[in-house]
C-alpha cells in the first residue's frame, strides 16, 4: 500500500484515482452512478464495445492503440483495449451496510487476484460486503478491479483499521462469525443453515491470525477429501459461498 | 506451447526439463518418486526445509542467494528460495488411469494460475485425472506448478491431441460427461449423485466450443443468485468439485 496511499484529506490529486482496465472491469465501472470517471483510453475496437455505457457516464474518451496502454499498464495486464481513469467509490463504513446475504471477512489478504477473485465470488453468490483492514490489504483497483470482473461496482468494501474490533461491532450486528479452518473439527454445511454468516478467511499459509481465530464464534472447514487438503483461498472462499448460498436456498437439507 | 515442444524422441535436452518452484511445489516433486530431479537450488533458508526430501531424492543441491533465483525466474516469481529442475513426469494416457473420484476435462483453458489453482482442487477433492489438450494449454511447470502447490506430484494430467475424441472414448469408459455453463437450464447438484463424472470446463469468457459442447451429455449451472453470474474458473471448478465430491458422501441429500 505505501506507494498508493491516500492522503488524509485535502484536495483529491491524480493519484488518488483508480485505474481500472479489461472490459467486464471497465463496463461495470462506468454503469455505476456511484463512480465519478474521469477519462476513458480506448482502442478503436474496445470503443465500439463501450461507447454507449462511455456516453451515459459523460466521460472525456481519448483514442490510443493497444501499445500505449501496454506502456501505461505494463505488459501483463489484459486490458482487452480499454482502460478507465476514475474517482475512487466513496469510503464505506460498517454502519453504511445494508440487506441480506453473508458478510466476507478478510484478514491480511495481500494478492490483489484472490482479493478479486473472491470480490467476484462475493457478487455471484449474493453477499453483502467484503470487509478488510486498511493496510496488509491490496487496493481496489488495477489487478484486483480486473480479477474482480465488475464485481467491485457490486460489492461494498469496507476498510476497517483494526479487524478485532470490526470483529466486535459485527458480533453486536448479530451475525455468527465463522472462521474457516482447514484444521478445524467441525465442517461448514453443520453450522448452517444460520441467518447471518461472516464468514472469516486467513491469508494462504499464515491463516488466521491468533486475535482473528479469537474473535470468531467458530472455527469449521470445507470436508476435503483427497491428497492434498488446502485449497487456494479464493477457491475456499468460493466454495464457502456456494455452501451458505445453497443452505439458505435449501434449509431443510443439513 | 510452441516455445516449450518437446522433441517427439531423442535425447533429453537441458531444456527439455521442468522447472519448479516455491516451498509447496519443490517439496512435493521431490518426494515424487516418479520424478527424475536434476538439480536443485537452494538458499540458506530455504534448504532447511527440504534437506530431508532432497536427501532422499539424491538430487544435487546448489547453494544460491534469492537475487539469483529472481534473475532465473523474473522477479514476480514468489520462488520462496527453491527451484528444481527436474525431468518431466512420464506421459499419461487416458488408458493408464485408475481409481475413483470425477475426471476434470478442460476446454483450452490457457492461463497457467487457473490450471494449477485447478489441480489443487483436484487433489483436495479427490479427482482422479485432468485432461487437456496438448496445444493451447500451459506447460506443467512453472507457474502453473506454483499454484498448483504440490498437486502436480499427486493429480495425473493427460494431454490429448483431440478433445472430441477424448470425450468420445470418457463416454465409452461410462462416465457421464457434464460440460459446466452459467447458461444451462439444469443445476449440478440435480444431476447428482452419479457413479463417474467427467466435469467439463470451458475458457474464461470463450466457454465450451460448439463441438466440445456437443460431446458432453449434459450442460449444467452452479446456482448463483448475485448480481454478477459468472465465476473466475478455477472458482467455478472448486465449487463443482465440492458438490460432486458431497453428493458422493451424502447420497441421500439430493
Amino acid at each position: 500500500m505505501s506507494r498508493h496511499k491516500r492522503p488524509r484529506g485535502g484536495a483529491a490529486q491524480a493519484t488518488d484515482n483508480d485505474l481500472i482496465y479489461g472490459a467486464h472491469a471497465v463496463t461495470a465501472a462506468l454503469d455505476n452512478p456511484a463512480r465519478r470517471p474521469v477519462r476513458l483510453w480506448a482502442t478503436h475496437n474496445a470503443l465500439e464495445r463501450v461507447q454507449g455505457a462511455a456516453k451515459r457516464a459523460n466521460v472525456p474518451v481519448e483514442a490510443v492503440k493497444p501499445p500505449e496502454l501496454d506502456r501505461r499498464l505494463g505488459a501483463g495486464a489484459v486490458h482487452q483495449g480499454l482502460l478507465l481513469e476514475t474517482a475512487p467509490l466513496p469510503a464505506r463504513t460498517l454502519a453504511d451496510h445494508s440487506g441480506s446475504g453473508p458478510l466476507i471477512v478478510l484478514d491480511q489478504i495481500s494478492d490483489p487476484h484472490n482479493v478479486g477473485s473472491i470480490l467476484r465470488s462475493a457478487a455471484a453468490f449474493g453477499a453483502q460486503a467484503l470487509i478488510m483492514t486498511q493496510r496488509h490489504s491490496p487496493a481496489t483497483t488495477g489487478v484486483l478491479a480486473k480479477a474482480a470482473s465488475g464485481a467491485l461496482e457490486h460489492v461494498p468494501v469496507i476498510r476497517v483499521v483494526n479487524l478485532a474490533r470490526a470483529l466486535d461491532d459485527i458480533a453486536d450486528m448479530g451475525y455468527l462469525r465463522i472462521g474457516l479452518d482447514g484444521t478445524a473439527d467441525k465442517a461448514l454445511p453443520d453450522l448452517l443453515p444460520h441467518d447471518k454468516v461472516a464468514l472469516v478467511l486467513g491469508a494462504e499459509g499464515k491463516g488466521l491470525r491468533r486475535l482473528t481465530r479469537e474473535n470468531c464464534d467458530v472455527l469449521a472447514n470445507l470436508t476435503t477429501a483427497g491428497p492434498i487438503s488446502s485449497l487456494n483461498v479464493s477457491n475456499a472462499a468460493a466454495v464457502a459461498l456456494y455452501i451458505l448460498s445453497s443452505a439458505r436456498q435449501n434449509p431443510g437439507d443439513s
